[in-house]
């Protein structure tokens, strides 16, 4: 069943542009260089190169990951995003206008994700820039937990784990560290954080025709984000059990990513691939705090819900894991204008429910109208007989009145109509 | 081909309850009442009834639209929201609770989407809570610009305009107006506002079999949020061609659904319905605001692009457009700590884009490095044979190396390296 993606974009050629003016329109902090179609770099519209007096972070890659990386740049966060086109890493040229456009003496930190391509094209670009006079350091992120540790020469991949080091190191040049300082909380944090994650349906790159790869009641697991086969295809289960073979994975002994034991304190990001509701994206972070506490006996201090790294159109999410102290916690509470850095996660957690309101109490006289007299008069017999019948009619039409409102609704509206009439038959048989 | 939707979910029957221990999970300035299943209210954790001492803004409606009207529960927007079953109007009772959990003496604002069953049981429970000595005022919100005005009794049906009515009133409380104040100017901003939607797939109830009704191809045009049947069914077309649809119907001085002429101001809503990726409503946000200035003449103060008001798992999105002032742009700029409120789309608009920073000046040594040698040397020759018979190999091997690449990776390796070869053949005839 492979067919035409369906999506709501114009040539396909054009859809990182075309994205990056939308981004512009959208938020005033931001602005692009004017080097479209090969260099596609979003700025902070405050930071120029010029006279900017903190260290400028920035990452980057191939496109298709959106709000990553251009929703995350603002102060607080990234300086600058460097966009290629889809699932490719940008140009050397693209990275090298973006350092040369937002660095200033303090010098520049490149975050960037493993991936053959981005790592050869960032560090050409360091080297270059280097050579004109900017101070540079690179970090490389891999927080993949998929793969069995020895598995390929290419390491783990960047997931969504990259979001928190951005985050991290930004705060960080925001408070005024120095190129060395940011670059190392940058790589510390990048050691603390793992990431895998459950597809239901695999991408569809734009002008593409989807692959069939996944059958219907399928889900593959430990994806990565550019359409390339997960590491285990399954029946699809409920998230219950999907959230908890993937915290398996991450903070597994075995492979040991994450250095993650009992008593330590973590903070938690549920991820939607691209075509996920947020009601799924939230059941799934409900499910997964109680589990880290009370199975993996860690304490929770962050949750962070939605969409931050996402593969095109993939319905599906991941699980980032990763483990704080007073110090990142610190920093990622810090204040920061990117748009798409979520907001709320912070402080602390008051009781999650509390009891419903007692209604006003009510006097013994309207108490004493709910119960049936003994001795029902000729008038309430008759409406008793009237209720009843027109109860029953409502009862037979159930799946009449269903179909009805199936061609102008949702279809419900026999069901609804349904309940309301037994829970009436039923009031009437209590009292008599 | 219908089939069972996939989803990730537990018991279908358990969603709703199950998204609000996430979302509380996931927003420390959030609580729950305690009174699942039935009662389903968020509400702000710093906001008790007995204490609050600023008009209550409550909103609310069937669930399957998050984040909405949850996820904009904070200070400075919805003081309590509750939370149906999915598409399914809130009991009376559950609304009560909502009411005398947060409402103080200033009284209490009840923001409905006009919807029967909303209107219905959101008016008898402002009866109620009347009755109990509590001030409630009501505002109805009917933005869809889909369906001819005097078509169906019910009226317009409510939108995503409505997330800007619960904005405008939720700033005005926060600044302290009266009962009778607010609900003016939620009224206000609910006249002020036309909404329209295109859709790509029909969505899917938690449980149920996903409709056939919309064939590969093929786009429905004045959707619904609850699974009803657009206006229209049309072949999917460029993002453009269907913005400028859209805007027409929204505008339409025919229809006259809102206010809106040349030379006003207005702002934009670009909203996903929830399996839309970033990037295309940033594509759609793009083409969205020339249009408006230059077809339409109207000036764009604020974009706001996200997924605000979804349909469960459905693809595509709605445009919402405001007539604006500046009473109203303060009311949208004011600051709120609900989680979902977009960020950064505030303040003056700098150049949307900036030049390319040029490198430092080549020395004239560098570009003499550029130019081909008048006469190649022997090992030139042969370099240059050498390259040619390796380019030629790549540029053979293309569709091969893609075939190989679909195995493991996104398929796209032999095209990039087939570019990749092309181009230094191109300059080899250039210099030669």
């Amino acid at each position: 069943m492979a067919f035409q993606g369906k999506k709501l974009i114009n040539n396909p050629d054009d859809v990182v542009t075309e994205f990056i003016e939308g981004l512009v329109e959208t938020y005033p902090g931001l602005q692009y260089l004017d080097g479209f179609p090969e260099v596609k770099v979003v700025i902070r519209a405050d930071a120029s190169g010029a006279t900017y007096d903190k260290v400028a972070v920035i990452s980057g890659g191939g496109s298709g990951h959106e709000p990553a990386h251009a929703g995350f740049v603002g102060e607080g966060m990234l300086t600058a995003s460097i966009c290629g086109d889809v699932f490719a890493s940008p140009s050397v040229d693209s990275i090298l206008a973006g350092i040369r456009a937002v660095t200033g003496p303090m010098g520049c930190l490149l975050i960037v994700m493993n991936y053959t391509g981005d790592r050869l094209n960032f560090g050409l670009a360091a080297e270059q820039a280097r050579s004109e006079g900017y101070k540079i350091e690179m970090v490389i992120v891999g927080d993949d937990c998929a793969l069995p540790p020895l598995l390929g020469i290419a390491g783990r991949r960047g997931l969504a784990g990259t979001i928190f080091v951005n985050k991290i190191a930004g705060a960080a040049a925001a408070a005024g560290l120095s190129l060395a300082d940011v670059a190392a909380e940058a790589k510390r944090a990048s050691q603390m954080v793992g990431t895998m994650g459950v597809a239901l349906s695999v991408c569809t790159l734009p002008g593409q025709v989807t692959s069939d790869r996944l059958g219907p009641g399928k889900m593959e697991l430990g994806l990565g984000i550019h359409g390339e086969p997960g590491a285990a295809v399954a029946d699809l289960q409920p998230v219950d059990v999907v959230v908890s073979h993937v915290l398996k994975q991450i903070l597994s002994s075995e492979t040991n990513y994450v250095p993650i034991t009992r008593g330590n304190r973590v903070v938690l990001m549920i991820n939607g691939l691209g075509a996920t509701p947020v009601m799924e994206l939230m059941i799934a972070a409900g499910k997964t705090v109680p589990k880290l506490q009370l199975e993996f006996g860690l304490a929770v201090e962050r949750v962070y819900t939605g969409s931050f790294m996402t593969s095109l159109d993939m319905a599906g999410f991941s699980i980032s894991i990763m483990k704080a102290d007073q110090t990142l916690l610190q920093r990622l509470d810090a204040p920061t204008k990117a748009p798409h850095w979520p907001v709320g996660s912070a402080g602390n957690r008051p009781p999650a429910k509390i009891p419903v309101p007692l209604p006003p109490s009510r006097s013994t006289k309207s108490e004493e109208s709910l119960s049936r007299p003994l001795q029902l008069s000729e008038q309430g017999r008759i409406l008793e007989a009237a209720i009843e019948a027109a109860v029953n009619a409502v009862i037979v039409m159930r799946d009449s009145l269903n179909d009805w409102d199936s061609k102008v609704g949702d279809g419900d509206c026999g069901s609804t109509m349904y309940s309301g009439a037994t829970a009436i038959l039923d009031d009437m048989k209590k009292y008599s």
